[in-house]
């Protein structure tokens, strides 16, 4: 919905709202069993919770477009992700917990293999290991640029984000990644006359890296993509009035709520500490973010039992999230990521609501197949948000 | 979705897309049996895809809009067809391979019998045979006009296409069909200033046309419709990244797919021939259109049994498509005609999606009835397009 009326319905209340996001919920049917992850699994907690909320299936962004974590994420916090983009090199900085300021342009940078031409025989440089590139980015540091700081931070594996801060600086600036080897790396180019510095600045910065890593093969080359400034984003907290919390235990999800406004808690053990985290805070806000990870890095890993595993350990707290006595409690994805693909998906995404306020659907059990049944049929994720504010009594009605 | 993002997430890859359209698919029940044609004819084969395929109905514009053949087929090449909108004329021109200019605004004409006060009493002159009808366009070649230069060209039995060349005319013109009998046909009134010399020129054609076939009765008369100039179309090909060929037997939908940038293939002996032409193109496209009209035909003529039999018809050459071995193999259809209504309706129309990424739903048989129950619910047509390249692994992710 538009977020200026969302601003104008939003109203004060007491009541308390939870969102968990399974990272990856969604799955597929295996052939040998024709089961989903979901099916397969005992979640028999989530199945009964399903007969009596509403419940469905989300479009995080559209039919057959597989989102990336940024707009997976938006949309759930109600931000249109075809009108709220976060570049790369942000999210990348978020994700290691860099605190981007105004005057920030980042960038996402890999390391790889030049030969003796300078074109790229590896475009990971063999993914070399965290601690051997760590040492690389102190090397990088040493480059001194005139106008802007430069600001280098090691990320994993191969690689690093690249902060370039100072005034005046644009960031349509094309990638200087040729996305294959046996070329050398492209020069960067501005896309407008706000951006002419920063490309300057971005080539500049390369070949004195390319001078400094010239001893460091494998990785004697880096190539810098996804130049990004921090995004503009309208700020949850004001548009919903929810005094909001995040409860993630990777950076990037961190990183993504802060960016909409919401106060990162620490809760580096898990679900057992983000329930503990949330009972101790309970007072202090009106809405947690809840993230769960393991369910998308079984997926990725195309491991069809870790899946499962994964998804009965969630279902084996959600009495406990139950317990906390939120008025509005969700299950969502962010994206679907099956198995059988060992990848992100566009397949529509899990999704329960309950409240006292429930019409509940024909679902009695909390899967793909089964939640097409559910009182919420298929829907964009984007309207989870106006849908949480209604069932907590924290919207006005719309018109006379 | 919106075209520019479709090119940016489009990717190469090897895979092949088919889209199988069954003009005027979708049906209605008869109240005798209370079946639909779907629900009679013997589609076992279209029975047992369906129970492994994304399945559910499509809206080719909108809930409770009847669509014409052009936004019916535009809808499932991924065209918004509020947005696009191709005049009658010019879908009737380019289907026989007329080669229409900027400067041609065309209109698809119809002989019709006239009584002696000058009354249509049929509007499709007894459906007129080809040769005759091609024998009277050639008299109305004779035609002079100040102004324009004059193109007939014969279609079929009753139809014909004019078209007007020369500067400056708009096609912002009424049509001359009053869409009953016992009346006289319409004058053509223009809509804006450009468009006052075409329809003087329209009128004055019918005039001189009129004594050119008083005694060719039944075909005696005539009225035009669908003034248009050609649109201009992004390019399939373009956009999608996909070779893309049109097989249909009927020059309207060849015009249509043409209009697109889709290649036509020659194939006027139906579905086996079809069939053996994709077989023998395989390696030269990545996306195959696919028409068959006889459904749609047998609709219109109000013929529930004929247009069951259409149906089985086609049921019994799905096997053959299905070991084409395309990666995606999609049965839709451009709108529904139920032969109760003998016409287009508004009515959602049956649809299923096949590839190895299926998530099933919960319909066992390719009917009305029970694709409410699939897992792609009732859905946009517009939606079809992402939906194939994803599962053609041919979209990259959104976002990062």
């Amino acid at each position: 919905m538009d977020l200026e009326l969302a601003r104008q319905l939003s109203q004060p209340n007491t009541t308390k709202i939870i969102l968990c996001v399974l990272d990856g919920l969604g799955g597929l049917p295996r052939e040998s069993t024709l089961r989903s992850e979901l099916e397969q699994a005992d979640v028999q907690n989530l199945d009964r919770l399903t007969a009596r909320s509403e419940a469905g299936l989300t479009f995080p962004v559209g039919p057959g477009i597989t989102p990336g974590s940024g707009p997976g994420h938006l949309a759930l916090f109600g931000y249109d992700p075809y009108k709220f983009d976060i570049g790369r090199g942000v999210l990348e900085a978020v994700g290691i917990d860099f605190d981007l300021g105004p005057n920030d342009v980042a960038a996402r940078g890999n390391f790889c293999t030049l030969d003796e031409e300078g074109n790229i025989t590896d475009r990971r440089a063999g993914r070399v290991a965290t601690e051997i590139s760590s040492k690389l980015v102190e090397r990088l540091r040493s480059i001194k640029l005139d106008g802007a700081e430069v600001l280098v931070e090691p990320v994993r594996e191969h690689r690093f984000v690249l902060v370039l801060r100072g005034p005046g600086l644009g960031d349509l600036v094309t990638t200087t990644d040729p996305q294959r080897v046996g070329v050398p790396p492209l020069r960067a180019v501005a896309g407008d006359e706000r951006s002419q510095k920063t490309a300057a600045l971005v080539n500049q910065f390369v070949a004195e890296a390319e001078a400094l890593l010239k001893d460091a093969a494998p990785a004697n080359g880096l190539v810098l993509r996804g130049f990004a400034k921090y995004p503009e984003l309208p700020q949850f907290p004001e548009i919903w009035g929810l005094r909001a919390a995040a409860l993630a235990v990777y950076p990037m999800y961190r990183g993504l709520a802060k960016l909409a406004g919401m106060e990162p808690l620490a809760c580096p053990g898990g679900l057992e500490e983000q329930i503990h985290v949330i009972r101790q805070r309970w007072d202090d806000f009106d809405y947690f973010f809840v993230h769960y990870k393991k369910t998308d890095a079984a997926g990725e890993d195309g491991d069809f039992e870790a899946k499962c595993h994964a998804l009965t350990e969630f279902d084996a707290r959600l009495p406990e999230f139950l317990n906390l006595g939120a008025d509005v409690l969700m299950i969502a994805g962010d994206h679907s990521t099956p198995s059988l693909m060992a990848a992100h998906s566009w397949h529509p995404v899990p999704f329960l609501l309950h409240s006292k306020y429930c019409r509940e659907g024909n679902a009695q059990r909390f899967n793909e197949q089964e939640l097409l049944k559910g009182s919420l049929g298929r829907f964009p994720a984007v309207d989870v948000m106006p849908l949480a504010m209604a069932h907590a009594m924290r919207f006005q009605k719309y018109g006379a």
